[in-house]
């Protein structure tokens, strides 16, 4: 430690995107997110992670929030800092490949609302399928982070994440995240890969994202450090830790007076501590106790927390709890069929059905589940490793992989569902509500019908409360009137006190 | 990293002894312990924290459980692996200080019941409250740990601190613990006060013992086995992190594959792992959400989190919870006052208490409390830095400190209490009976009576099984006896069932 000179980390901030998307299923609301953006813009982050993954999907779904008004919004309070975001390469900010025109749209609006940091990934580590992700942040002349999925397996090995770091420069990255999803990475691994990232690419910025599962996490940065990464991911403390990230404050401290040091003042982040703290008791009910504690049993059966409580849940319907052994030691073996997918969305949900179909229908691959056939299609893109051959007998029954990428079989898809979309209520030639729709069609229209309620209510509360104003304002000069005749009287209303309610209730 | 030689690290696992006092007040039962010793002694770890802090107490206050008899099963199924304790000092396991033959006959009983490393500590360092449980230690051939009770101040630099350490060395140190209580070392100092006593003492093992509430703890673990410590104390994840110590699992594996790799198996710890969370299930009811989180608020007002809580409690109940900035302001000042002493039990206690006065009493010092007039005195020691001369003439009045280590002030206790304890169910002639009654006389004598009670309870209960027994097998033999006549019995008790059920019982 004290051998090394000094190499300052910047911290990218993600409580406002991954802490709650981690610890509250991605419910935090813009009055909550409001009230700290300028202090959290003042405290010299080297970014804000504040939209992406499942935010999108969320603030319709969920919210009844217009996510690109949430970006504009937090735009707007957070002048002096970078603005970052996880954009899922070829799937946007969903769960399926879209087309290209899709890609393209999305990129350039956020764009324009202010998004600077593009992170781009794949749960394939495919970089067919997060090309046209980088041609669209390069066209709007933002930043392009390439992203590796980490994983373990026998063909995810510190040459072959190199390549793919090398690839991802290639396509014109900007910099470099090593995305440890699952919380597994070994502080030792983390090391050796920053180095040999370091020294095939020693201009290249290196960022590690890890989660705080395994309870490795600080030293895994720590370790990066040493080994000359630039950039560490963190959530404050009240959405940090267990299933979400190592704390912000806590890393901080942790880099302070090393070689490392941040710069950040610590006492200067009580206020944002005390805010979060007090913030994320208005949420206690969504946030369950277990995922705030770390779980180290990722280290013992490589299996992510997720997918260990999905396949729990799985086989207790199944009323078959008591086969979970079996099911975990036949985790591995359906992974190693498909070519070692890492075990990240959605590949954790496919690998661990499978495995518990495996166990429970008599027999592996008696009935292989759809989503596997179409993985084995080529339709998620290209797997890491060799497949099992029969295995890809039984599941194709002859019929050839693709191979292209799959968004290549996309028609474009913006223009063909204008019409259909403007009917559900999208307005009219508007590019954010269509972009909004084809994304999520089923989630879309009922997000466009209740804005429309919320804007004819707000519209009538602005009629009534102007009505209001006007006639406290004859109260008021019938007071002073009053008051300078000699009466006494308690004006208890103003018109000014009106607006000031008004514009805490976002109407003004 | 890469850079370093081999240097595996030792893990002391304290999960049953600190682990429960930081998160379930010290109310791990021997029905939960029990069946885990075995498992235990065969991981490999360097040492067990077992017993000592505020085991012993608990055992008797709460548990109804002979803290002695515990420390003996536990060393009977624990034959491969050190058991070690928390010795306070001459405070032993209490809270006061006691006469030199409590230390002696305590130390010399534990040793004959199995206890084989004792870290002793003073909260003010002094090593004159330290130096009579050395004695006692090295006479029983036993390994005695010094203490370094780490805090922050303008005295407490590493130059003190290392020249704490070759005190602690003159008086027979085989090994040198850094104690953090709470949870405040910074990675960065960890390192040069390691490396320092490293530098000053080559042959002295250190330990590191730190909690994880500021959430910097695994990362200290890390930079100080770069510095060259030897050992680092754990709990296993579901009584670790928060309040309570960095977990096993995690550091274990953060140092896999590292320089300092302590070649225990992960994967083999998962019964442990499983063992403990579904034990701690028992507990729910005692364990505070808070408490298992992490605050980082300690690296902003330097302030341990137990200090923090029961000052806003007491300002709570004298209804002034708005004046607790200025209490907070107050605290560094009356602890500059005092002399610096660090912040934990009891100095944290007295230190808070004044500050909370100097505040709400309408001046600094118009109302000073008993403790820190006490603690002026020389009554727990000598301060570790100046104390300002004003507060010391305002508390004592002219009368003198002193001068001798407070323990040369107490005639020897023992056998003073001999007629007392027994006329209060101490079992006549009991030396382990007669310590417990002088280390709380005010808690064995209602753990005399119980544990006397139980033991009629387990007489009659002995009488009636082998009363039980007898007609079992009166039965068995007639059913046998009808069986060989050719009818059939279904023979549903049996006595060896029941021999067996009383075993489990803990009455065979």
């Amino acid at each position: 430690m004290i051998q090394q000179t000094r190499h300052p980390i910047g911290i990218t901030d993600v409580t406002l995107r991954d802490g709650h998307q981690s610890l509250m299923a991605t419910r935090l609301r813009m009055e909550h997110i409001l009230p700290v953006l300028e202090k959290m813009d003042k405290v010299g982050f080297h970014s804000l992670e504040v939209w992406g993954g499942a935010t999108f999907d969320s603030c319709m779904r969920f919210l009844n929030e217009d996510p690109w008004e949430r970006l504009r919004i937090i735009r707007k309070h957070c002048p002096n800092t970078k603005l970052q975001m996880l954009l899922r390469g070829q799937n946007v900010v969903g769960y399926r490949n879209y087309a290209d025109d899709v890609v393209d749209a999305f990129v350039e609006k956020g764009s324009e609302y202010g998004m600077d940091i593009w992170r781009i990934f794949d749960a394939l580590n495919d970089t067919r399928n997060m090309r046209r992700s980088f041609l669209a942040v390069k066209k709007a002349g933002k930043h392009a982070q390439g992203t590796i999925s980490y994983t373990t397996s026998p063909v995810h090995t510190i040459e072959k994440f190199t390549a793919l770091a090398r690839e991802l420069a290639d396509l014109g990255s900007d910099s470099i995240c090593i995305k440890d999803m699952a919380g597994q990475i070994f502080p030792r691994d983390v090391f050796d890969l920053v180095k040999a990232i370091k020294d095939a690419l020693p201009d290249m910025p290196v960022q590690i994202h890890s989660h705080s599962f395994s309870g490795m996490a600080p030293v895994a940065y720590y370790a990066a450090a040493e080994a000359g990464a630039d950039v560490v991911d963190c959530s404050f403390s009240a959405l940090g830790w267990g299933t979400s990230l190592p704390p912000t404050e806590s890393i901080i401290g942790a880099f302070k007076g090393t070689p490392f040091d941040t710069g950040i003042d610590i006492a200067g982040l009580q206020e944002l501590t005390d805010y979060f703290d007090d913030m994320v008791i208005e949420y206690k009910d969504i946030i369950q106790a277990k995922s705030l504690r770390i779980d180290p049993r990722i280290l013992m059966h490589q299996i992510p927390g997720g997918m260990f409580s999905n396949m729990l849940s799985q086989l207790k319907e199944m009323g078959a709890s008591d086969r979970l052994d079996e099911v975990l030691k036949e985790v591995p073996r359906v992974r190693e069929d498909l070519g070692y997918p890492p075990l990240v969305t959605p590949t954790s949900q496919i690998v661990g059905t499978q495995a518990t179909m495996n166990i429970i229908m008599g027999g592996r691959y008696k009935n292989i589940i759809k989503e596997v056939v179409n993985y084995l299609k080529g339709m998620y893109g290209r797997p890491p490793g060799e497949v099992n051959p029969e295995v890809l007998e039984l599941a194709l029954k002859g019929e050839k992989p693709i191979d292209c990428r799959p968004a290549d079989m996309i028609e474009p898809e913006l223009e063909k569902n204008r019409a259909e979309a403007e009917a559900k209520g999208a307005r009219p030639g508007d590019m954010d509500d269509l972009i909004a729709y084809t994304l999520f069609p089923q989630v879309a229209p009922d997000f466009f019908k209740k804005r429309e309620q919320q804007s004819k209510e707000a519209e009538h509360a602005q009629v009534v409360a102007a009505a209001v104003g006007a006639y406290q304002n004859a109260l008021h000069k019938s007071a002073a009137r009053r008051a300078a005749n000699g009466t006494a009287a308690a004006v208890a209303a103003s018109p000014w006190a009106t607006a000031g309610r008004m514009q805490n209730m976002g109407m003004a």
